[in-house]
């Protein structure tokens, strides 16, 4: 392909995107393809020539997009949110047409010198503390392949540092701390360092959220048998409910080991998906914070395409020296001054993509102000939720929303009053406000409630104009609802919610008959 | 931005990208700019506001593109091959436009599945054992970020493996072995997950490649002092020289501990940037491996944009068992049921790229024939460089060249002889062959060829009409010239070994006339 061919093809693309998103609105959510689809129309070897590439892009459009899920699509809530922007596209498509392994300052400054500029910038508009700026030379920001590597990098930077202030500690005693609602990169944190994670309760009256107490008892518990928590995962908005930690009463736990000398947790790291919530967290503990402290990251909830996490530290040497490795072929002359970063040592992998980019462009194109009204909208979104949701008597929140995210499930108010036979099943009681709490006698069962809730699910699930996901909370069967499409819009809300009543509707209907046909068949009435 | 403002911006984009590569070989190989320069033209905070985005765009080519090492430049002949397609570029265009994290069949189903054949494409192509394709059901094909994960992953595997099998025994003892060559990601994944690194020496004569009598010799060592090896990383064509490890030698070596019984070593894992190379490995070992083989991969030398790193491994569930973690949230019907990959639990992440679709286009567009011409090319194009480097006689081979890799340094034989003084300072034996052996009286020493290759590496370092990168072997300091760009021809070659001579003679006769100097202020002549 010359340059002319390569000009035609991308503009081709480019009307491809284009008449993707006319249709976007109009396609459904996920495909109905089954499972081996694509190596129907795909034969099992490359062809020994080369095909024209008009059919290949054909292809793209015939066999992969009906393959796809549409994350940018309005009625996609599952997951988190994912927005992809214009402005981020473009930017990715320089950055891959000058692909590099921008690794080192040396391999292409520009790529180094964009990130350090561009972390800064996101540090300021999250309202990070100064040491988390670049500018400070001493603690600063990178970006990271996805919220796994971030979380990662951070828990191998606490380990090493723990590893080389306790070098007489196993191995096998030490303990990442999390809590039963910290999201799934945490245990795998663990699978990958061959670490034990403990995964603290935390209570639904909290929340969800790690209050002081538990964290309090966790830490005497395992000293007391030798075991060494060396960090804790901290999050603002998990993604299973959208809980926030209690930061205040976690901030700075106390470490009597049995032998030993008082000292604070030396590792701490906070996943957080949102703006300028960091900010009471990272204030409140500049100034108590033992002198290495703990890395800190955001995830991403921006504007900016998949992908692109960003990660905070407020002392680079915690990166550097858990992480430099500098073979022959790698050193520069600027490297080897101290003047530049050499990002390699910043992260997991050596060589990484020029996703500054992404940020510069969608940072300058929306500005600071258009960049937080996208996630107020998104807020805003929820809250109208919400509102449809609890004005519907079918379905009802199990905790209270946060940010972008609702969890509800099916009301057992819904349910209808026991069928008129003379042995009653399950009277609803009206007043059911704590999914968790034991019923009484006249509710129906936890069982009860997650298996209708499940089937509404199912059903849901089935559709192809909605997408949802599941989650379970203390035991509780939930959905998940999370608004992050650039492109949804307050009738997406409401229509997503008629859909939801929609199921709700038979599932409580089909229910309703099999409760009927249990209490004419049994003397016992039955249910779940 | 709207979709019609974004086609206008995207043919803009195109358009720039080809002004670029119109412009790439007459730019300079690497860019002149100094630590900062990007800090004086953007301010140290985003715009409160929306900017123009022509003005981002040309601030892109203004700012940007002069801050860039071009890695596709014909001359660039540093690190390692990292060839970009248009066909790749539009491919990753498209894939950022339907931005999405893949990390399960359900949550894209394209995206799996086209991972799933891409990479028996990729494994026919490179004549990988039946064992390694998806299609097996057994093993299996994945893509990964960079070679660094790939590696990370298969030790993480491995080690995983070891701990399950040998509960008993200390992480302390464990022991992942590699060679002074291997790449530096051997040395970081140690660092990464706090486990010891055995770096084997090599010998100059084995052409710095891993022979089973020095692999022995360790494991010996190694299980007498009640360590624990348990995965060898091996390379086929190692980054600093292309060193191949004799892979016959060193593929079932069998290890007696002290008290135990005879095994082999449980893991192994190959690093390989080439096609077909690997065939004779993996065909060898497909009858004698023990049931739980260990992952292999292959380093990617192809025409794919960077990210895509290519892993293998015979038995899929040595990656699942390591890594899979499914909480609530991540569950779905058809990854329950088996009947699907979720690729999320062959990696360190959750998300991941749309990454196959490059592999799609480049294998269609190029055809297995226009792949192996390029590879072919770029092996041709490093014959033509050797047979130019020996012509002149100022420059020589320090060891075999391999695929297309030569590493070179001044040779000894250029330098002149002494000079008329009394005294002889170094007179110069024009046999010399073996850099590392120990110098006749009358050759320059170790310590003066490093010297002066430096120097020259220092002057070719200063230039932007070429990038060359460095490295040590065995204590000789060496320059190493890497052919990998698309667009390098022969004349480019041709240019590039005018440019080294041109400065190697400048070298050469500044330290000759400080070798006149100094034998004429002493009366013992001193060199380096």
């Amino acid at each position: 392909m010359d340059i002319e061919e390569f000009r035609k093809a991308g503009y081709a693309a480019i009307d491809r995107i284009c008449d993707y998103y006319y249709s976007l609105s109009s396609l459904p959510v996920k495909p109905s393809v089954a499972p081996g689809y694509l190596s129907k129309h795909i034969p099992p070897a490359l062809p020994q020539t080369s095909e024209p590439f008009n059919e290949i892009l054909d292809d793209y459009t015939k066999l992969i997009l009906p393959g796809l899920t549409h994350w940018q699509h309005p009625s996609f809530f599952g997951f988190f949110p994912t927005a992809c922007t214009f402005q981020g596209i473009i930017a990715d498509l320089l950055t891959s047409s000058t692909s590099n392994p921008g690794f080192n300052w040396a391999v292409s400054p520009a790529c180094t010198e964009l990130e350090v500029l561009m972390m800064d910038w996101a540090a300021g508009l999250l309202g990070l503390h100064k040491d988390f700026f670049n500018s400070s030379k001493k603690g600063g920001g990178t970006i990271q392949t996805t919220a796994s590597d971030s979380a990662l990098t951070a828990v191998v930077a606490a380990r090493s540092l723990y590893a080389r202030t306790h070098p007489e500690v196993p191995h096998e005693s030490l303990v990442i701390y999390a809590t039963t609602q910290t999201h799934s990169l945490g245990l795998k944190a663990g699978k990958i360092l061959g670490l034990s994670v403990r995964s603290i309760e935390v209570d639904a009256n909290d929340g969800y959220a790690l209050r002081g107490k538990a964290l309090r008892a966790a830490l005497d518990e395992d000293l007391k048998n030798g075991l060494h928590p060396f960090i804790l995962i901290a999050t603002v908005g998990t993604t299973s409910s959208g809980a926030v930690d209690n930061l205040p009463e976690i901030k700075e736990p106390k470490i009597t080991p049995p032998s030993g000398s008082t000292s604070t947790l030396p590792g701490r790291v906070l996943l957080s998906p949102v703006l300028n919530i960091e900010k009471n967290y990272t204030t409140q503990r500049s100034t108590k914070l033992p002198h290495r402290s703990a890395p800190t990251f955001t995830r991403q909830w921006g504007l900016v395409n998949f992908d692109c996490s960003t990660l905070w530290v407020r002392d680079r040497t915690l990166l550097t020296e858990a992480l430099d490795i500098t073979p022959p072929f790698l050193r520069s002359k600027e490297g080897d001054s101290g003047l530049v970063i050499d990002y390699r040592n910043w992260h997991l992998s050596l060589g990484r993509r020029f996703r500054s980019l992404k940020l510069w462009f969608v940072f300058r194109s929306y500005g600071a102000e258009g960049f937080r009204d996208y996630i107020r909208r998104c807020i805003d979104l929820n809250t109208t939720f919400q509102a449809k949701l609890t004005e519907t008597t079918l379905l009802e929140l199990v905790t209270t929303p946060s940010l972008s995210l609702s969890v509800f499930r099916i009301s057992p108010n819904a349910l209808p009053p026991p069928a008129s036979s003379t042995t009653s099943s399950s009277p609803i009681n009206s007043s059911t406000t704590s999914p968790t709490n034991s019923s009484p006698s006249n509710e129906p069962t936890l069982e009860t409630m997650n298996e209708l809730t499940k089937s509404l699910y199912s059903r849901l699930s089935a559709r192809s104009d909605i997408l949802l996901t599941q989650t379970v909370l203390n035991g509780v069967f939930c959905i998940r609802f999370a608004v992050g499409s650039e492109r949804t819009r307050v009738e997406d809300i409401n229509k997503a919610v008629g859909v939801m009543v929609e199921e709700a509707e038979v599932v409580i209907r089909e229910w309703s008959k099999n409760v009927d046909l249990d209490s004419t068949l049994t003397v016992n009435g039955r249910m779940g």
